[in-house]
């Protein structure tokens, strides 16, 4: 059975059992969140929050430069005011540098060199990092010093894949 | 008390009671889920996936285009083979053209019209949309003819936020 036919059997659990009604569109808590797309991260239980608590921002890696256009959409548009920031170990992110995937992925998909779809991903910045705690920190200071980042309550955490645990470094 | 610190103490409580222990990197389904960084979507209960299952990319609508590089590294360097994408009823990227966008944010920001920031939100595609089932079957459909995307198992959906429903449209 495919992912999505398994994902219409658990909704339709979830629907029936269901008694929360429609929240509102604004965060009620005010929480912008940007994290990793990893498979082990669960925002919900890990931190506490709860449906129609904060938005979920996720991509690979967990990197704020790609999160810009949702955060100012966030702020300016759906009123919050804070922002948390968790990269985390064991990301894959860590495992590769952008020259290298690159390389892996034109060979993998047998791109013609002409092609492009090859000159996208030989321009495509992957957003790989070697550190994690420093990158974490660049994120932050990326986000605390960027105009359009009106509201500057930001912090950065990483996130122990193996004890489920957040330290702050940020 | 901020929420960066109200996350620290749920988190807390979340590591003494957790007995899981690091999984794979690689997401155990194969599967990696785009959807909005919406507040009232909870991907956990809503789609009955967990710890270690699944991808999870979110951003502003759950836009395909922006979630390319991540669906790159996941199929191309994590292994997933399925994709499925949900974008919701009540969106915020309903209410508001790009054009307005720009204005709205430009005037809040009070920016600069010389400025850096004033000509990046000028040229920003803040990717709203004025019809959801629509935009959902051309997500998918970018996905599907993108040569980048090798594995081509993509179903699309529309998530009711009121009633917590899934409802299949591609």
């Amino acid at each position: 059975m495919s992912n999505a036919k398994q994902i219409q059997e658990a909704n339709a659990d979830f629907v029936s059992s269901r008694t929360t009604g429609q929240l509102p569109l604004p965060p009620a808590r005010k929480l912008a969140i940007v994290t990793c797309m990893d498979a082990r991260i669960v925002p919900y239980q890990a931190l506490g929050i709860k449906e129609g608590d904060s938005h979920v921002i996720r991509n690979a890696g967990g990197r704020a430069p790609e999160a810009l256009r949702s955060l100012i959409i966030s702020q300016q548009l759906l009123a919050t005011t804070e922002i948390v920031l968790i990269q985390h170990t064991d990301c894959g992110m860590l495992t590769f540098t952008t020259e290298q995937a690159r390389g892996l992925v034109s060979k993998n998909l047998n791109l013609e060199p002409s092609s492009q779809a090859h000159k996208y991903i030989q321009s495509l910045d992957f957003l790989d990092f070697p550190d994690l705690e420093k990158n974490v920190k660049e994120d932050v200071e990326f986000l605390r010093s960027n105009e359009l980042i009106a509201n500057k309550t930001i912090s950065g955490f990483v996130y122990d894949v193996g004890l489920g645990k957040l330290k702050k470094v940020a």
